[in-house]
């Protein structure tokens, strides 16, 4: 399909994440290295390290005639401005088990631990130029969706892919560093902010931490600062859902849901969210009570569910 | 030499790490499974993860004939209770390049990311059988030592060996859950504790964490809820030189320091210390004001000298 399209838009899914932009720039970079046009469209804000990959992105003059998406289990998930094109997306790569198959032709690999890692596998059947800049999109997606090779979905594939890259001269050790090692001063003080008025639940079982804009402004930190705090709770012995509230712009909050066994992305539907079985998120008004309080209750019928 | 030895004694270094205990005792299953008598003699404490590895484990009768150290840069890094064995060591296997040579006969491979891989090299050389709990044992060395595939000494082939354990059935998502995942309450807490009372100098180009009983005690947290707090500091962005004191049970302080560009090793044997060039540690008398005048002041030369 690929092959015979031209003037190809790769779409991804809003608040991208490494496999998203990452997978979106491999797959534009390398369909443009067989002669094709196209463009990636993602919605930022991006954290500094992308900068890596976005820095030497150029935006195409052309009007799309095949829309591709990459990393997007579902078409709500669209960011707004590109929204439009929903119900029109030709082809689908992506690796959540739970996509909803709303391309015209999908192509999932639940097993794959990144969307990034099936790019790759395209490139040779594209007849598509490996460089080193594709192999830093492809890192960036792959390293970022298995938390550095740590996550439970990081198969003895991530790391063949991993040890490809590497000897085809990633620098992996510079990545690393962007990605996983370096925080900012913000980063760190909302880290200790959020410690200090983390909850805990149900004997220790659930473990909330919220981030408001005043602690933001506290701390000093901006948006970027405060991804995968989520991360946290579900670290600490003993949780088997942690929670994580972070206040938008406008006063709602943006919530994600970490599990060990219980189904997060059931959880998440329930608020018309999604995502994987152990990490996903939703979108929820109210004060943080009343929205902790109708978390706590659908968890709960998860944990009695599960039973 | 392995293969015409027999009542095979493995010694490591001190305050073990999970290359130390992962390679011991990898090496000592791979010797009594040719039949060889063999002990491993690592002096804990290990934190709670650990027991995997060492609850299967169990002493054998015998009177060490032969010794082998693993993943040991110096004899000074003996335990007291293995102290006894300096200068009498036969083989040493180790991957840290600055290894001073102490036994009859030593193969040292700098390049290789653990010492448990160089482990897993010499399996088929011994004609050891391969298990399942070997495995895990080189996995553990493999990933804790390269901080779960992060830190810049993550190469290629620690990708490949990785694979090779996966393949094998090594239930990598259980070791990186547990070594790398969980933490207790009380490390949690240690860490917030630790963050408040971070200090930068230098235009926040050194910063140093400290860690006293008092603090411990506060947080509720034991000996193996502060193993790895030296990341924290290093990982702040503007930090060159991350030091962290942790006072001792004897008022003494074992020192941390972790370098980005800086020479650490050298830093820390102006105080006895040694071990990698961006990881090295040593040990320390005196107030936590003292000892940090005193390092600042040797980090400064190695500063100038690195200009």
């Amino acid at each position: 399909m690929l092959k015979g399209a031209d003037d190809i838009l790769v779409l991804t899914h809003k608040n991208p994440d490494g496999d998203a932009v990452g997978s979106a720039l491999a797959v534009c970079a390398a369909l443009r290295s067989i002669g094709k046009r196209c463009n990636a469209a993602w919605t930022g804000p991006l954290s500094a390290p992308f900068r890596i990959l976005t820095d030497s992105y150029e935006e195409m003059e052309m009007e799309p005639r095949f829309i591709l998406a990459v990393d997007l289990a579902s078409q709500s998930l669209l960011p707004e401005d590109t929204k439009q094109w929903t119900g029109k997306i030709d082809l689908c790569i992506d690796h959540h088990a739970s996509n909803t198959g709303y391309a015209a032709c999908s192509v999932v690999n639940g097993r794959s631990s990144s969307c990034a890692e099936m790019i790759m596998d395209l490139l040779p059947v594209l007849g598509a130029e490996y460089t080193g800049y594709i192999g830093e999109c492809i890192y960036v997606g792959l390293s970022t969706d298995t938390g550095c090779f740590k996550y439970s979905n990081t198969n003895a594939d991530s790391h063949i892919n991993a040890s490809r890259l590497a000897l085809r001269g990633v620098d992996i050790a510079r990545i690393n560093d962007l990605f996983f090692e370096q925080k900012t001063r913000g980063r760190i003080e909302i880290e200790r902010l959020a410690l200090d008025g983390m909850e805990f639940t149900f004997g220790g079982r659930i473990c909330i931490i919220t981030v408001t804009r005043e602690m933001m402004e506290a701390a000093g930190c901006i948006e970027s600062d405060i991804e995968d705090l989520a991360g946290i709770p579900k670290s600490i012995m003993g949780v088997e859902c942690g929670i994580t509230l972070k206040e938008q712009r406008d006063g709602s909050f943006r919530i994600s849901v970490r599990t060990k066994t219980l189904d997060a992305s059931a959880i998440c539907r329930a608020f018309g969210g999604g995502g994987h079985i152990r990490a996903a998120g939703c979108e929820c008004t109210g004060t943080p009570f009343d929205i902790k309080v109708a978390l706590i209750s659908v968890i709960r019928s998860e944990m009695d569910r599960q039973k």
